[in-house]
Parts: C-alpha cells; sequence; structure tokens
C-alpha cells in the first residue's frame, strides 16, 4: 500500500492510482496543497483542474501554487502586487531606455559635426 | 428596501446595511462576485477579506477579482500568465538597455578621440 498524496491526506480520503491530484501533490510536499486548500478550496481546484487538458494540469498546479503562496504572503494584493511591481519596472526601464537612446542620438550628432568640421579644416 | 448587493443576490441571502460585501460588489456589477466565487469560493472570499483591515479590503477585492476574471480568461497561467509576459519584457528592456548603454559609452570614446585628434591639428 502506497501512502496517500498530500491533498488526499489533508481531506481526509483514500488515495489510489487514479487520484487526480496525486500527481501534482505528492505527499513529501504537503504545503502546497495546504496552500491551495486553504486561498481557493479543495472542491474549487479539483474543478480548476478538470477543466484544464491533462498535459497542462502540471502548469496550472504551478499557477495555482504560486497564486496561493502569493496571497497568504501578502493578504492584500496577492501575486497583483508583483504584477503592479513588475509593471512599474517596465515603465522604469522604457524610460531609462528613451534616455540612454536619447542620448545616443545626441552623441552622433555631436560625432557629425566633428567630422564636418575636421573635413572642412583638411580642405584648408 | 434596497435591492441587496450582487454577492447576497448570487448566494440568495438576505442583504443589509451591515453586509461585508455590499462595499465591494454593488448591485449593479454582478459579474465581479461571480469571478471571484466562481474561482475562489464565497466562503474563501469573506475569509480572506476578514483577514484584512477594513481600509484595505477595497485593494484586496480588486486584487481579487483581478486574479478571478485571470485564471477564467485563462485557466492555465491565470494571472502568473502576466507575471511571465512582464518578466520576459523586464529581460528584453535590460538587455536594450545595456546594449544602449554600451553605444552611449562607445560613442563618447570616439567623441574624445576626435577631439584629442582636433586639438592635436590646431598645435601643429
Amino acid at each position: 500500500m502506497t501512502s496517500p498524496c498530500a491533498a488526499c491526506r489533508m481531506l481526509h480520503r483514500r488515495c489510489n492510482a487514479k487520484c487526480m491530484l496525486a500527481p501534482y501533490f505528492p505527499a513529501d510536499e504537503p504545503g502546497k496543497f495546504a496552500a491551495v486548500h486553504k486561498v481557493f478550496g479543495a472542491s474549487n481546484v479539483i474543478r480548476m483542474l478538470q477543466r484544464v487538458d491533462e498535459e497542462r494540469r502540471d502548469d496550472a498546479v504551478k499557477g495555482l501554487v504560486y497564486e496561493a503562496y502569493a496571497r497568504l504572503r501578502d493578504p492584500v494584493y496577492g501575486c497583483t502586487g508583483a504584477i503592479f511591481y513588475l509593471q512599474k519596472c517596465v515603465e522604469d526601464l522604457e524610460k531609462q531606455l528613451r534616455e540612454a537612446r536619447e542620448q545616443v542620438l545626441q552623441s552622433r550628432e555631436q560625432i557629425d559635426q566633428l567630422m564636418n568640421f575636421l573635413m572642412n579644416k583638411e580642405m584648408i
């Protein structure tokens, strides 16, 4: 007899070879299921996974676990906190990139002016 | 008698002035509660809001609604899809910024060389 997966152990139910949750919530990582259970509820997690093709369930579980941990860590913003932060990073980087490109243009103009000046000098 | 909020209407329960959900789920925006109810479940939403100070519940609801809509739109990645996308944007922008700054440095070196060359020429 194998030990039940982390989900079945938490839900006090029998775990068998057909358990839909076992591949994603192994017995040795109980924290993952505890987190999604707390935030989404076990029945919602099962329903959400049933809506997803089997080969994409691993990604879906990773996303749900990430979101759940983020919500437990930050009950106000959850993983939207990361989105706001990254949006701010993108805005800052875009601003810095605009400035750097402006500097490149200015430098090129200066180089052109110096080259023209030099060529005129050569001709004198 | 006022009409029940979107949450109480969906949960078929009496809504009154003390309803904790009414400020965040007005009757004229039923989609918001429907989304969080579907993804997190009503009791989880209520429990999560109870963990948050009253003045921060508006932000918390916005985050939950955002996450719920993202999960319904993309059942595999949910709002972690936005996080992956933004992380990719940040990496791309950082690379472009490094390249632009490298160009600025190269241009400045070129300007210095031209200036030195010009000054030497003046002295001849």
